[in-house]
């Protein structure tokens, strides 16, 4: 299989996703990766060409640029170069860290949508205290949705939690104020009344306090709600860290126990950190357009592309065709 | 001033509700407080009845009530019975650690709204790394909500943190999921443009993930969000300690490095703890009525009615009144 890659997307440039590319068909040898973007910035950290291929550009999406024009704009940004190699059948799917509104547009553009998909969904999985995992979506593909949209994401997210992340059955779960059917705003009550009759496992109302204990392995939500309470999660173990980092540095005493701690708070980090689930897939597209975070590592993007390799080797997209239809 | 209080409402019993006010009577020499509950569980824990007084009833509103039904029917649960003081204009406020929905009913049935204010507003004051914190508003008293109500909570919410927490000339941010105008659904797009139009400091819109960072004094969102966003940074927050707290107790090493730790994790804890800055206020009713946290103790129900007691000396209600007017 043939995965395009987005070099020049990412908060490090190039040598994170070249190293991760690297590390990648070392470990697949099925995977072969077209990196585009800067050839001499690509060959700079470029040790090992074995089923890598380059395509040139010098344009790229910046992360300040606004998403729409800039892709209908740069059309031969590596974002864009990446995923037309997709629309062309050359590759069998794509991958960036850059700019995430970029990123959904270009897959909407470019790689175009599975025929009665209404809304493609961004869905990253995030972490549990029990190292599971649940896929969240949408986290801000389309920040307003319809109950009809979140009964698709919830079929998808199905179809992902299983194909992918094999998990059987797969619980659904609707992110809402409260447990209670009759609870919620006039969005999420009418979802739930679709939800309860669709065909997959759904297990009623999810409140956003107890995500990270993992009573769901597919989270439903509107993209606006999503992006909310994923930014919350990260903000807050973010914020709590940077405490917890002051704090052990405070004096000597501490500084000195801290150091003791090393591998007891490395865990929890690792815990949190959730680049290891891989990125966030764009789901309803003709093809799988994954989405690694801006801050990603090479481990980061190897992790992205093991993700995007088994949604390809389970071919999910005509899994969600099929299911659709 | 006299503030009545629900005694039978929180999750610990009578108890610490009376140990919070005895506390608050001996701190506030101006304050009264009316204690509605059962007398007998009342004065199990009652030690000293200087400027308190009891009116005894046994009925109460329980967490799992269907809070709207449960306020029509209960008519002498201790929790309306606190709120009729105040519309006897016997008692200035209320106070309750109760059901969260049903001091939402019993608030707008019972004391009811300021005329001219459409749709009352769960208020919060969360913590930020700083220590400075922020009022977020609504957390769900309406789960929909419409531009000119996110205007009313923008308004309401400068008054509080203007009058109730000193602060000058508050910044007021919008919750959205990107800082550009452009961003956001449909709602916030809208309440854009009239916040920037309104008489209060709009400083635009703010992110999730950067609230505990202190952007600004006041954060204006609809029900739905802000319940959504509350308690995924309570959850968050938890489970982080969870995962800390099982890691300082995974072997002997680690066990002592934690003894060592314990005041400086103590302080992370205090951080977060929002109990500090009293309960959520309802702004927009006749009067002020306050919901201290569920689990509260007797130094949460405490902090609750020093804030009741600014936000009677202050006279918010009248501010609040004359400025929609």
């Amino acid at each position: 299989m043939k995965i395009a890659m987005d070099v020049m997307g990412g908060d490090h440039g190039p040598k994170e996703t070249v190293l991760g590319a690297m590390k990648a068909v070392e470990a697949f040898q099925d995977v072969e990766i077209i990196l585009v973007g800067d050839e001499a910035q690509i060959n700079a950290h470029l040790t090992n060409n074995e089923r890598i291929t380059i395509i040139h550009t010098e344009e790229k999406i910046l992360s300040t640029d606004e998403p729409v024009r800039a892709v209908r704009r740069k059309k031969t940004a590596s974002m864009v170069l990446a995923a037309q190699q997709v629309a062309d059948g050359i590759a069998d799917a794509c991958i960036s860290a850059g700019n995430t509104g970029a990123l959904m547009a270009t897959g909407l553009f470019v790689v175009g949508r599975i025929p009665g998909i209404e809304r493609p969904a961004l869905s990253p999985t995030l972490p549990t205290i029990d190292g599971r995992g649940f896929v969240l979506l949408d986290v801000g593909a389309n920040a307003d949705a319809k109950p009809e949209h979140l009964v698709q994401y919830a079929i998808m997210g199905s179809i992902y939690a299983s194909k992918a992340r094999g998990i059987q059955n797969p619980r659904v779960g609707l992110l809402n104020i409260g447990t209670e059917e009759s609870k919620g705003n006039e969005l999420t009550k009418q979802a739930f009344a679709l939800l309860k009759e669709a065909n997959i496992n759904f297990v009623g109302n999810i409140e956003a306090r107890d995500l990270l204990e993992g009573p769901a392995d597919v989270v439903i939500t509107d993209g606006f709600t999503g992006n909310m309470v994923l930014k919350s999660i990260e903000g807050t173990a973010m914020s709590v860290f940077k405490m917890l980092k002051s704090a052990l540095m405070s004096n000597m005493k501490s500084k000195l126990a801290a150091a003791v701690l090393k591998p007891e708070l490395r865990v929890i980090k690792n815990q949190m950190d959730y680049s290891e689930y891989g990125g966030a897939a764009l789901f309803g597209l003709k093809a799988p357009v994954v989405k690694a975070h801006g801050s990603s590592d090479a481990n980061a993007i190897y992790n992205a592309v093991r993700q995007t390799r088994i949604m390809i080797s389970n071919d999910m997209v005509t899994t969600i065709k099929t299911t659709i239809e």
